[in-house]
C-alpha cells in the first residue's frame, strides 16, 4: 500500500476589482449572470448558486461548482468587487473567470493573487 | 465632498486543515451542522446555506452570511479540509469560526492565512 502526496488539490484565486461600473455592481441580476458566465467561461460544473442584494447596496453570491466555488461580494460605494476563484482539477480555467469578470465589471485596475490549497496533503493507499 | 480611504473592508481566512476526522469529511450533515454553528459562534447572520455530497466522497458547502461568506471543500481521501471564512466589518469574529471547525473536525494540523481584501478603496463622498 503505497502513498501519494499531492503538491496541492486546488487553486485559488482572490480578486480585488477595483474603479469597477458602480450601476453594475449593484445589480443584482447583472451580477447574478455575469458569475454564471464566468463559471461557464471556466468550463466548470455549476451545482447550485445563490445571489442577494443588500439594503442599501451592495450584492453578495456564490456558485457551487463541482470543481469547489466562485464567489463575488460587491461594494458599489467603493467601486469594489472582491472575486474568489477556487478550482480544484486540470479540467477548469479559473484565470478564465476571473479576466470575464474583470471584463464585464469594467475594473479599471485589479490584483489577483493565486494561493495553492490543499499542499503536500497524503492519500493513504 | 469628501474622500474615505479604507484600510480594507474585508478579512478573509484560508485554512488548512489536515489529518481530520475521515468520517466527519464525508458525512454531509455533520459538514453543514459544523459550519453552521461556526457561523453562529463567529456571531454572523446567516442568509442561507448549500451543501452537497460527492460521489464517491467529499462535501462542499457554502455559508453566505450577511457579512460575506463561510465555505468549506472536504477530501476525506487526504483527511483534508480547506476551509474560507471571509468576513467585514469588526462585529463578525472569523478565527472563531475557524477554531470551531479546527476542533469539530479534529484536525491535527492545520495552518490559517489572513488576507486583506478591498484594500485602500476610496469612497466618494
Amino acid at each position: 500500500v503505497g502513498e501519494r502526496i499531492m503538491r496541492h488539490l486546488g487553486i485559488h484565486l482572490l480578486a480585488e476589482l477595483v474603479e469597477c461600473n458602480t450601476g453594475s455592481l449593484d445589480d443584482l441580476d447583472k451580477i447574478k449572470n455575469f458569475v454564471i458566465q464566468a463559471a461557464v467561461a471556466a468550463k466548470a460544473t455549476i451545482l447550485q448558486s445563490f445571489f442577494h442584494k443588500f439594503v442599501p447596496q451592495g450584492v453578495s453570491g456564490t456558485v457551487i461548482i463541482a470543481e469547489s466555488h466562485l464567489s463575488i461580494h460587491t461594494w458599489p460605494e467603493f467601486g469594489y468587487a472582491a472575486v474568489d476563484v477556487f478550482t480544484c482539477g486540470d479540467r477548469v480555467m479559473p484565470y478564465i473567470a476571473v479576466q470575464y469578470l474583470i471584463g464585464e465589471l469594467e475594473a479599471k485596475r485589479h490584483e489577483t493573487r493565486e494561493i495553492t490549497r490543499g499542499y503536500n496533503v497524503a492519500e493513504k493507499g
